[in-house]
């Protein structure tokens, strides 16, 4: 797998991003393509696009959550729709770094964890309790954790990543770039592994 | 075709909307579905969704620019960026409902050469003697066009099938829905066809 990683975008509030979480390791497993997890907030993002989330407007939000519940059902995926939605994920995000710089292999198992946990259970996971007891449940020395995960230093690295991913333009959740090419969406999947697969077109 | 047919939502301005515009009566064909054009404007409708179109904030647009281009290629399908975007389809989209009202065969062949116009020149076409020439190309009698066009009726027809839209759940263009099953986005056209092929799940 020499070749340039995927780089996967997605915030733990996005249901989308959860689906293709699902499927994007094995996607890049079949493409023979290193997937990079990257996690993002949306709010800084959707702040600079202009955009909403699909929480804004009734229509919006019902078009959603029946969208989400038929792409379980497809997918068979288990899932939940978490109440309340949506939640803080600065927690989330910011030990998902702490977790990197320890070791990038034990972010990814808890992002992972993180996602089945909000969305199987349909709980979303905002306090720094929780979340250090899914990165022990994910093979993380839970020592110091919390602490760190409110460190200037994480703070900073968790700003740094959302403005690399803001200048690579991403602009929503799931968000994939690939040998440059980007794609928005966990429904562009297919269409992602067609590029890589023909060399693009 | 009996059964239930596709309603198919648009903006005159969506290039999304142009490309599945181009597929769509293929697609209803093949299911033995008919297809009922329904032109909108996407205003009111983002208005109630505090949705952004694809023209607000730089990334959105570049990511907007970059995958329009994108599906004309993997398509094969004529395509300029019209200059300048967005540009208004109030007048186009009252046009469509006023020969509708005449025949809607002739309100389908007057969106193709409409979107055609648009689309593959890459000039807007707003004014209403540009849009009346599109409808007498379509075969469509001009004489009167344009006064029935901004008359009190052709308004209130327009409202109503915006607010008609809304109320079936419309939050974008295109978007389809069949047998009361919403599908928003032209990557969504396979998900549809399974859909009606399978029964849905």
């Amino acid at each position: 797998m020499s070749a340039a990683p995927i780089d996967f975008y997605f915030d733990f509030v996005s249901p989308y991003g959860y689906f293709a979480s699902r499927r994007i390791d094995a996607l890049g497993e079949s493409l023979g393509r290193r997937v990079r997890w990257r996690a993002i907030l949306l709010g800084p993002i959707l702040k600079e696009t202009g955009a909403a989330p699909f929480t804004t407007g009734p229509s919006k939000a019902r078009y959603g959550t029946h969208d989400w519940a038929r792409i379980a059902r497809a997918d068979g995926a288990p899932y939940v729709f978490p109440d309340p939605f949506p939640y803080a994920t600065l927690a989330l995000t910011r030990c998902f770094y702490v977790l990197e710089d320890r070791d990038p292999a034990l972010a990814h198992a808890f992002a992972k964890r993180a996602y089945e946990a909000v969305f199987t259970a349909g709980r979303p996971v905002t306090e720094p309790a929780e979340v250090v007891a899914i990165a022990a449940a994910a093979g993380a020395d839970p020592t110091g954790l919390a602490e760190a995960m409110t460190s200037p230093a994480a703070k900073e690295r968790l700003k740094a990543e959302i403005a690399a991913a803001a200048e690579a333009g991403v602009i929503g959740s799931p968000f994939f770039i690939v040998d440059g090419e980007p794609f928005w969406g966990s429904d562009r999947m297919d269409e992602l592994r067609r590029w890589v697969e023909t060399g693009g077109w």
